[in-house]
């Protein structure tokens, strides 16, 4: 088998004008970046409903042992097309920080990418620069007013809105700014955050368009007055521009997958303090292209499903139609407690005892009313008595899983996917609700998805917490949904528990305003919003090879 | 007379790929950036030999009433297009920054200027953000160095390298990072400048191709050991992922004038501690397409063309025709005492007082063995009396003054000056040499700048700043040239001194070694690498129009 890179380099990519066509996009309404990738125009397109059926791709909770989300995305959309059916896939774009640590690029892997990978992974066309760019002119604006006179009033002790980077940074996580002199400003703490934990960054792909984006970007809450007053970045007026530097930021971008599928790559939030999904806009785009739109969230089903469904849905107005949950026979043996070195040994037992954390999350997401299917993405040496464990799991929640293998063999892997996938959406009428109502309290709405999606007894806060938050219904932000922090690896706030833990308690440290994105988030545990480099980061061996190609990237 | 911003948008922009024909850059070698802009693969250009005549266009010492350099070098470039001879135009890009706080674009004015305006203003093709994750990947990189046991045994009390942002932030001209406790690092002062500054924008610029950009990466100095030893980019394996980053953004980026004229637009470092011209690449590439070339440097003649000269045209074996020194009547009567707010009032007397600016900068032009004209700006209210004035001092010289009027005409308005310069080009032999050779001390060569350019008595500096230039000199880089950063308003190190002062010298307080763009920066006074926004940013007035048009930016 060849590496993800070389299978990557050894495709013929259509020119990007063909993929768009192949899509419905017409010419005028494309502006290319080089020779594969475009940014779609949507005031060019023709007006069209929105309607494709969504098909959401989320998974068990994540382990060492790797789930295959984004393949299991692009290998089910390739198959949908090689069906006969008209697809869309609609994906966030990676973040360009995490490549130079540990992790290689997020564009699926085998025969089941999308491409091309390294300008995916590297740049692109500038999005997450523009997020960056428009994040830090807010940050130099609060502390410029402050400087000159502080006319709004703002508490510096009570700056809420820190700086970003796109890169794993770990000395910038806390900071002392403004130092030396007066010319500098007023000395106080900050930070820096990366890029993809931007409120921008969730507000570009929480925003139905232009306008409203910078409507969002005006609500942002910056800071506060000594008498504990909002102040807005449209206080600041910083929103014009900042919406200004996001005009090509908003359009969503155009590649392929290895097999020719158009895919709309646009937005990246982080979905642990943001919602985890790509942008509105893609997804509304291609729905309005494509029969069939598939589309993923971040993490587990508990985090990524939960906030795609009562954050991003319920915003949108979208209606899912079906979702696919990636599991592999080796992260369940993980779930059921073996170790990552014991993984090539067949253990049905294992699959089974894991299997509990499967049947949780299959559970959770057919209690929005969206029915299921699950996708087991095949590693080498999987037992068949493994794989028909996990076919009597789901049996038992009522649904079907499918064994797939797209990553060896692109979409002609995932068509018994599709066909299930398909069924559901035709035979399956979607009944999706979001879990709570907007007019639940704050504190409400975080113990609803504490009890019935992590399945804990209770979420507790302090009493500066709960405070926090009545402060801010009083302000009248009762109304937002709640965006979860806690680590993925979990159902509950310690990621050491494995399977379907239960009797645990979720304790919320923190809670924080992200008023422009439309949503309180609460912070359950350590939450790391700029990662650092390891010991010995990939960076180190990333370089150009003897005949140009990019070595190490992945 | 409309705005620049509206004579810009009414303009009607022919598609790149036309504009690509019309340089000689054949389609394979164009990747499109949109329909009006594309980065070109030197890769597929046809093999030529830097055939063309390279134009340099510089100014007197800038003062507030604006010299109008870069619409000059459009307005001569189109002139001489206009006139049969094929030209095309290289020059830098503008900084994100600064759009901000009180300037505006750097794309010229009138009916002189390169399109699309709002593009090459805000984010063009992504160099500088390239350039900025390039520079704080190698942060973030000794960071973690010293964070995981720092093996090279890195001084952190002399790690040299800071961060850069594209933004006016004064708040992070001086930091304290990693604090907050062991898992962050070790706790240190640094900051960040704006990404012009960053020795990785120079190195860009100076670069000839990937392979040597790689090498100077790799050779920057980012710390020093305890025991003093310099520690590279290398040394921390930063230089191939650093190289990585900029594949794209080393390519140089094709746009048009308002009249069709190919313009290559390419890097920008900072004129003060870099040497503020486009990159090399650029002007190779346009030497090899094109008959005539025309570019410029940064600030007035003492530093712009003086490092254009000693540095770029040193390192890159480029021999320039002919210079274009631009003034004003308006800017030559400050020099000769005016205030701003009298400009207005014809006064011959103070223009000839003034005159000494030109007539010095003239001088210092020509002892670089390059032919000189003079291009008189014209604006409302000059008076014929004040241009004879200058056209006298300009033939005191021996050379001629030109008076153009391509801000309200185009390039038909520096039709007389583009005969002018074409003349130069033909009749003058250039016999261009830098001013010292490579193997002058450090010390004599900023002496030698200090006393043949800017006239003073001499160039002094305390023991410590001899010190260092001569352990830079025992390491091995006592070959490269000096990189002056002063004061762009007066040949001396006081603003304040305009017109042609003597009798002054000029201390050197501080130096620093760029290693990978080859050169030594002796800094002589305050000179600002982070500016600040002003009371009242231009960004509060940036937004979208009713129209969806960008309102404020210029």
């Amino acid at each position: 088998m060849l590496t993800d890179i070389a299978i990557s380099r050894a495709a013929t990519l259509q020119p990007i004008g063909a993929i768009a066509a192949t899509a419905g996009i017409p010419p005028e309404a494309v502006e290319p970046y080089g020779h594969h990738k475009a940014k779609i125009d949507l005031s060019r397109l023709p007006a069209s409903t929105a309607h494709g059926r969504l098909i959401l791709v989320t998974a068990i909770s994540p382990t060492p042992a790797g789930e295959g989300k984004s393949t299991t995305s692009v290998g089910l959309a390739d198959a949908l097309n090689r069906t006969g059916r008209k697809t869309m896939l609609a994906l966030r774009e990676p973040s360009l920080g995490p490549c130079f640590g540990t992790k290689g690029g997020a564009t699926g892997g085998g025969y089941a990418q999308v491409v091309p990978m390294e300008d995916i992974n590297l740049h692109f066309t500038g999005d997450f620069h523009a997020i960056t760019s428009a994040h830090n002119l807010l940050a130099a604006m609060i502390d410029n007013h402050v400087h000159w006179g502080n006319a709004l009033d703002i508490d510096v002790r009570r700056i809420v809105w820190r700086r970003v980077l796109d890169m794993n940074d770990r000395a910038l996580r806390d900071i002392a700014q403004s130092l030396g002199g007066p010319a500098n400003g007023y000395p106080r703490e900050s930070g820096f955050d990366i890029t993809v934990a931007s409120e921008v960054m969730a507000i570009l792909c929480l925003a139905s368009d232009l306008h409203d984006l910078e409507a969002r970007l005006g609500r942002i809450v910056v800071a506060y007055t000594r008498d504990r007053r909002p102040v807005t970045a449209r206080d600041l007026k910083a929103d014009g521009a900042m919406a200004v530097l996001l005009a090509q930021a908003i359009k969503p971008n155009l590649v392929q997958t290895l097999e020719g599928t158009p895919a709309l790559i646009h937005g990246g939030p982080f979905a642990n303090i943001a919602h985890g999904c790509n942008s509105v806009i893609a997804t509304r785009t291609a729905l309005g292209l494509a029969d069939y739109v598939v589309t993923e969230a971040g993490f587990g089903a508990d985090l990524g499903a939960e906030k795609f469904f009562d954050i991003k849905c319920r915003q949108a107005g979208l209606k899912p139609a079906a979702a696919v949950i990636v599991a592999t026979v080796r992260a369940l043996k993980m779930h059921g407690g073996v170790a990552k070195a014991d993984l090539n040994a067949p253990d049905a037992e294992a699959v089974r005892r894991g299997g509990v954390n499967l049947a949780r999350h299959i559970e959770n997401v057919r209690a929005f009313g969206v029915p299921v299917v699950v996708a087991v993405n095949r590693f080498d040496g999987d037992t068949p008595a493994e794989f028909a464990v996990i076919e009597e799991i789901a049996a038992a929640q009522g649904c079907e899983a499918v064994l797939c293998t797209h990553w060896a063999e692109g979409g002609a892997g995932a068509e018994a996917l599709a066909e299930a996938v398909v069924a559901l959406c035709d035979h399956k009428a979607g009944q999706f609700a979001p879990l709570y109502s907007d007019a639940l309290s704050l504190f409400d709405k975080i113990n609803t998805v504490a009890t019935r999606i992590y399945r804990a007894e209770e979420a507790i806060a302090d009493a500066s917490v709960r405070a926090q938050l009545a402060r801010w219904e009083a302000a009248g932000f009762g109304h937002l949904p709640v965006c979860m922090a806690k680590t993925q690896y979990s159902f509950s706030t310690d990621p050491a528990k494995l399977g379907a833990p239960t009797g645990h308690v979720v304790p919320v440290r923190e809670v924080r305003l992200s008023a422009g994105a439309g949503f309180v988030v609460a912070i359950c545990g350590e939450i790391m919003t700029m990662p650092g480099l390891p010991r010995v980061p990939a960076a180190e061996g990333i370089r150009f090879g003897a005949e140009g190609e990019i070595e190490g990237l992945f």
